[in-house]
């Protein structure tokens, strides 16, 4: 069975079996964390996926974390402060991420709202908005730069990741320039597709998409 | 080769292929919608996957709308005015939808002003708040409701689409609620599994499962 390396790394077969679980990884991770809260140290696999909500199988469950390693003895279920630090090591959430945010209207400010007071790991720590009234502003502490000045303000900045929130005539560019500022990550909410260096991860969340797929349900 | 039917609804054999497709059809029809804006009457399907961006290939695009008809000669590329209409009614864009918004906080306010000001077909029709200083204002002449009042407000709105954007805890009940006042479809905001009949369409977008996926991609 593949297991993790001790850098907390997996190993090449772990990391296939991986690719797909990564959001069933953080679904357990906030079971488990919730569990922790609740005043919980052991937790099974049947507990964990009541925890979660329907669809999720304590079959399932087992499989993923298989590949993670051994937290605890047969049929005793999970220890449960091992496991969250693990699961935490292997989702990059054993640390706290600096993020960039590109446009700072309505959908940027509410998701620069939501990270900034719901994610304790994440901080909103750069903003860029091409808006003459907000440039030179300040959001909770954070000044808002021009967009034009984004290579000369973001290279100081430390942010890994950015997140995009302009008009899709402008996300790729935006996206190219984030890059070559040194953000390796990228969440972009314009509805247009990337293309960026394989090394970029890119998320890209589209709404009007979403919304056709429930319409195309509905029609 | 399964073909769609008179009414627009497609046979069982051609639903099965378009199950994993719908996201690539709303694409064409962006495609094919900027198109004809800007002029062209005729696209072929390399043209087709030049707009759409790196990823998207002429090949998919060929057999994704094989499944809906026959829209130009072969060679000659596809007749935009007629495929963008068999797009939309597939997608179910070729109609308003009304839209209820549960949860009119940062997030629930920003979701709101992108969908009424930036999406056409789709209309915000009520909003629930539970914030006193909230109920009873208006908001682009919708007035904001007591989430209390729910399945007296809501019936008569003819709202087939909820977004939900409460916390997590309240989500569940919230969406329950939804249903037995008519909702047929969820975009859920709420970072939590619903459990929901299986005729109800729900799409969850999960910013902080989004999120993990880019930090185990830097970790």
């Amino acid at each position: 069975m593949p297991k993790a390396g001790h850098n907390g790394k997996l190993d090449k077969s772990a990391e296939r079996g991986l690719v797909i679980s990564i959001p069933r990884l953080f679904l357990y991770h906030r079971g488990c964390e919730d569990a922790l809260r609740a005043g919980d140290r052991v937790l099974t696999s049947h507990e964990l996926a009541s925890r979660i909500g329907r669809g999720m199988s304590p079959t399932q469950i087992r499989k993923d974390l298989s590949y993670l390693g051994s937290f605890g003895r047969r049929g005793h279920g999970y220890d449960l402060v091992v496991l969250v630090k693990k699961l935490a090591r292997v989702l990059g959430l054993d640390r706290d991420w600096r993020i960039a945010i590109v446009g700072f209207g309505n959908l940027g400010h509410a998701l620069a709202t939501f990270l900034e007071f719901r994610e304790e790991k994440f901080h909103i720590a750069a903003i860029f908005e091409e808006d003459p009234s907000l440039i030179g502003t300040t959001w909770h502490g954070v000044t808002i730069s021009d967009t034009n000045d984004l290579e000369i303000v973001l290279p100081g900045l430390s942010c890994a990741i950015a997140i995009i929130a302009v008009p899709a005539s402008a996300a790729q560019a935006v996206a190219e320039r984030l890059v070559s500022s040194g953000v390796g990550a990228i969440l972009n909410f314009a509805p247009t597709n990337l293309a960026l260096a394989p090394e970029v991860a890119v998320r890209t969340i589209d709404l009007a998409s979403e919304l056709s797929i429930l319409t195309h349900h509905l029609a």
